[in-house]
């Protein structure tokens, strides 16, 4: 057992551990979800890249030297590599801006520096968790900026599902092409449009989503490295802001720029409310999706059933034979997740006060709880429901045959007045609305049919050109 | 023109307002959303009762006379009434925890009695606004007060909406007590039910609803009347804070008590946001069973066509004939209104900080809203749909008659497994289950006819009794 | 490694499992958090109390054996001490309605019965999941009830907890009891007020709460044990549903009943909307109590600084010495991630479809984090914070010698007016408010000193009976 | 009188009214909230550009005639110059996604078009509501695309205001520029700045906004106009969608362009969740500034009290020259209902299926109240507040003079451990840092202060350069 002190007092350390006093002190403090930062890779990854561009730019000014920087690299490294995880054992959501986290980092990352060096851990001396590995930093920049960096590679993990779910639509969409069937809307039958063109819009909802999160990712990208305790950059030499952003952008590979006020970037966690909002934006469109295909797929025989979902599992414990939509369900509950996530994420940065936002990592847990089950729920979603989905063809021909809303095709003909009598005498009679032409000397049914074919129905203007 | 003068300075009032400095500063300052208070009849209302009952409890006192105290409760009156609503002209948006509506309050009541008196308006030697209408009183009782006893007041307005709405879902249910259905869940046809089951399971949300709202109203009976600025009762007389409760609660027919704690009572708004949380619960019900008819009445040739609800108006302003749910999507509309309205009462009491919560307005406001929007919501749901939905009889039974899922009646007979069999074997072939049954060796057709009657399937155990 | 097969086809589970093919199927569907159910054992041992009444019904009811009733019984004591909660191994975030869960336990219980009555897992035609355990149930009464009672243990917990912190606030309140301080509205400052009364108030919302919730939690209390599929019960022996809801009520020492209308309890989850609402009310409460210790405590130099909270450890890895409230602020995000639990099982709630709710398994899972986690942060908050708060004496007393807002106590004796003269020119002359009422002429010094004792400032009328 | 027929039956109008029997029926059947559409000049304004724009592209594709479009452009015009807004009769929460209001605007075009012919109201053979108003159109086309462009009105004037605002908080920076101060993290006294800085902070964070807002504009402008009911453009001619696409173009001003993919661009109204994210991201930010306001204002005696907010109006009707940040508390309340108003938002987004969004009148309403609401909010914080803020200078310089915190600047020079050192001592004893560092034999009282120069202590690097 080794003993460390800081301001409250001496603590005893397990010899094993490569954190210290801080972390333990915290470890007291949140015993809230069970759950430690060991559970978000690329928060550890993130905070990996920060202290390895600190420590770089800190020799380039002087602050720490060689031995030092080399050492806190070597460290980084192997933390990146997915070493030393276990290591992390604060809780998730803590008290504090992101200190307990931060200090944890120095101290696993000093340890391990230390035991490069040959040395034993605690020989603080020799590289300090807050004099050398947290050296020209605060916590309050360090920590967004580690979120910030996890955040963007989440979201690119969930461009790359998201792509990959739209793909699978777009697969559907060629395969229904030439599928006819009825659209509806606010839930009563409409106009006609293929199965085709149902399944291309999911997909083009999709790519707007792709679209705009990509383009959104940019607010992950300006940081406020250099800012210290409150922004103003206190503590920090002279031109460190500078090269610990450029050291930070080459070591991530993600294009990081120094926020244009420091102050600002360090008290507004406004970046977060927004990505949130966006992820909030994908979930409930993929909640819509989710929706529809449940819908498209009720029955087998009391239902809209357009189409049959791939069969997962036994739908129930009682009904046998049944089969449920189980995995559009889980992507709604997910969504409904994230909806919730955003909520909390809402009031987390509407309570910042004054200089700083006390409250980021919960922003930062729930957004990895966001990304991450987004993330996964569009892989199920893809693999297990829409890569299976079958159109169920024989109803839908069916149905085609029937409706009564293709009159709706007859507005530019004969008017709305008149199209409407054909509607509502056919559905009173249940006759086809041909037939019901004909009776009320409006046109007769062979006029009619000629009109009425598919391929005129699916597009603008291919009746009127008829 | 007269001129009246506060702390900043003087102000110009036209001849014929009843209200005064404080309104008009506060007219300047709070232009918000163009809707002042006058749009909230039982906050005025609940105004002029607290008004009268401090007067009354103030002559007991000995703090004002028999003819100021008399004269403000006939202005009082006047208010209860109906009238001079037009001068309560604030925003019902504003700073300032209520002060504003106080004074607006006090004003108008002071200026009325001036009149009952035969004195010109602004002789606040006689009678002043503050020194004796709002004697004993600071905003921070008489405005939270007075939001309760409105919120109480729309409370029972709704109770007697959802006990009408209920009466025509309870309606229908015998009405349709004899229909038989497939039953769904997770949308896929599950066991056979009757649709007056099912409409007697909306009423029962409905009463449970109704029960709920109903004993939680004592929340808004607890006052801090009494309390004045802080919940100390400085300023107030020994004995007046019982006095007036007492006397609030003859004057309005509100059950009111006094809070057992008035500091408590005074600083923390928690009760809002529990009517609240109980008014997003209605609306998440109500929101449902919109959804349910919506779903139920989709069609009427490519949907679930359960039931058909009363047109309305026409669907739509191209397809002809056409006639959508738009009544339970208002429901939808409102229900989603009252969640947001929710979220923003949720944010607002948690914001309040030490002695007082500032942002009461905004609670109040959303309350009514959410109150009056869902009674009027609930009245045109119950006028404009659900009394005259009608079953869909020709195609429920068409249903049952080649339901797969009845099946699952058999699982004490035959087993899960088998039973499972039967059903998978039916769906691939098209067939119908007892003939699929008498195939597969497990029943003769006959056996099993006998076994799936109608009145032998939606209740526990009369399958096995037979 | 055994086989077992279902609907779909045949799988391979390894041998020491006692979960078996549906619970394979659904690890398979459902990679969504990386949680299990494990994590929840409230819920598993609230299923093992189900399990077991249903055993004991059933066997009363003729449907399963005595053998069987004991196996299953002894298989389900085993959970409730503990035990087998490893294989529980559904992702926490599932579709299906909770059939997967329920599935799992069946299976769990079953090799668990087999393994007491020494035969191999798998010997389903001894002790079968489905036929079995799962006896005259469906996962659409199982399984809600079975979330009820998980929710209605953590209720308890929480109740106790909040208990705990009511009395160290308690104490507090009468350690302070007789320190004068400044009461501050909107942040400004108002009338006195003894410390002990600001903690008194604390304590007082909280007993609000537990009021509250204590008195909602009922509840949690009505099943829909016997409904099976959708509420009809069937399936279910006559007389089940009874029996089974007083044997559950037995064995899980918790006062449940049966719902009155089945088909309304299956389809309608509105009661864990209510739940979450008052839990969502709870944690606005908590938060606005952290909030204002926060602010009492900021400082030490250039804040409010009425109170020190303990120091807990470190609060900035760049200021020394700095100590931060990071208790209440755990508390804070806590409270913020329980705000957006609400807004999660909200929209799960409303998105019921019909004849029942798909999204359940959210809304345990959300319940369980908003206990659990109010539970844990009640605990730090009381020990780590509240139990060491001190008064700043020294700064709360020169606060009241120098006072401008006592003042408001004269109201009754001089008028609102003339007051609030007093209190203007002495801000602006930088006096005390004596001294400037004698220049102003209004009383002497010596009078209003006389008036102005702290004793006489913080209760009803004691200015006045002076 | 004169009477008007429809789907239903016949119904009389008021002969004065311009509004007909569509209208008449959504206002017997939305009787919700007594605010009409009447309320939504932006909203009638873009009716009228979307009418116009479709009756040039209509007579250029021969649909209608010249008389009739030149009547139709003349009646649009009218509505664009304000007039007959007050025909607008319908509730603004409707049911039917937006056909009453499509249809009330047919009609009052149509009439209004009539008079313009010399035509009596109601001679609909010549110009009919429907056959040529709404010609090659359907409400699920026109509808949103009005509901974007009313949204790109009220965010062009959101960003007005926030620029004003902004502009404000420029100036306050400027002038503030030399006022030392002590900064706060986690309410905890921290290190120092400029309250120029802080105020240039509030200034860059509104300006995050105005860049966010703006970018996002582009998200109202994709339209969906040419789609018809479903985004098939059934209906309508072929080229008809980009030739009203150009024109709406041109008279609207606003650069809309047609949607990517028509169906999903009718289906799915994921940009106005977008809009509404970026809205409550504004919110937060406003409210989270306007908090600091409240704090930093806070006193005047027992606060922080760095800055004096403008007094607007008596504080109290109790407290004598009590003076509360009225205007502040009105922004946060806005920024709470903006809040609010995304949750009802995202739930109404999420709830749409299939082929359209019945919902999307609640959608349209509460954007405009977000933005009016929010417009008019920054108003009165900009002219009522921010312009009138004043520096407590006094308080601020006698605070700088015995601050602790500033040894945080000594970090880099001796080290973490020894400042912290100095730190806690001077706490403890009461005594200034520099006096406490020559007795620990760290520094002598001379050299400290010569480090501990104000203008070395707000920027990076400043201290170690000395």
């Amino acid at each position: 057992m080794r003993q460390e002190h800081d301001f409250i007092g001496i603590k005893t350390i397990p010899p094993d551990a490569f954190w210290g006093v801080h972390s333990a002190r915290a470890v007291e403090n949140f015993p809230i979800t069970g759950h430690t930062v060991a559970l978000m890779p690329e928060l550890i990854r993130a905070f990996a890249f920060v202290k390895k561009a600190a420590a770089q730019a800190n020799l380039q000014m002087g602050a720490i030297n060689e031995t030092q920087t080399h050492a806190i690299a070597k460290a980084c490294d192997d933390l990146i590599a997915g070493q030393l995880h276990d290591q992390f054992v604060v809780d998730v959501i803590q008290g504090g801006a992101g200190t307990s986290t931060n200090m944890n980092a120095n101290e696993v990352i000093a340890n391990r520096a230390l035991e490069h060096l040959g040395l034993p851990k605690g020989s603080y001396d020799v590289i300090h968790p807050n004099d050398h590995v947290n050296a020209s930093q605060s916590t309050n920049d360090a920590y967004p900026t580690a979120v910030k960096l996890a955040t963007y590679a989440g979201i690119q993990k969930l461009l790359t599902a998201l792509a990959e779910l739209r793909g699978a639509f777009e697969a559907k969409a060629g395969e229904f092409a030439s599928i006819l069937k009825i659209g509806r809307t606010q839930l009563q039958d409409a106009v006609p449009m293929t199965l085709g063109q149902e399944f291309a819009a999911f997909a083009a909802m999709i790519a707007d989503d792709e679209k705009r999160l990509s383009e959104s990712a940019y607010l992950m990208c300006e940081v406020n490295m250099g800012g210290t305790a409150i922004g103003t950059g206190i503590n920090a030499p002279v031109g460190y802001a500078d090269s610990v952003t450029k050291a930070l952008a080459e070591i991530s590979g993600v294009p990081v720029v120094k926020a244009s006020n420091l102050i600002a970037a360090t008290g507004d966690t406004g970046a977060f409310a927004d990505i949130s909002g966006i992820l909030k934006r994908v979930a409930v469109k993929l909640s819509k999706i989710s929706n529809d295909l449940r819908l498209l797929s009720s029955g087998p025989q009391a239902g809209v059933g357009d189409i049959k979902l791939p069969a997962r599992q036994a739908g129930s414990s009682i009904m046998p034979g049944k089969v449920n939509p189980v995995i559009p369900e889980v992507m709604n509950q997910v969504c409904f997740e994230v909806i919730g996530n955003d909520a909390a994420i809402t009031m987390a940065v509407e309570a910042g006060q004054l200089q700083l936002n006390a409250f980021e990592p919960l922003m930062g847990w729930a957004l990895h709880k966001s990304l991450s089950h987004l993330c996964n729920a569009c892989k199920t979603l893809q693999v297990n429901c829409v890569e299976g989905i079958v159109a169920n063809e024989v109803l839908l021909d069916a149905r085609i045959a029937e409706s009564v809303t293709l009159v709706t095709a007859l507005n530019p003909l004969i008017g709305y007045e008149k199209a409407a009598k054909i509607a509502k005498t056919a559905i009173a009679n249940g006759k086809q609305i041909a037939e019901v032409a004909e009776e009320l000397g409006i046109m007769s049914q062979a006029d009619m049919k000629k009109l009425l074919v598919a391929d005129k129905l699916t597009q603008a203007g291919a009746l009127a050109a008829a």
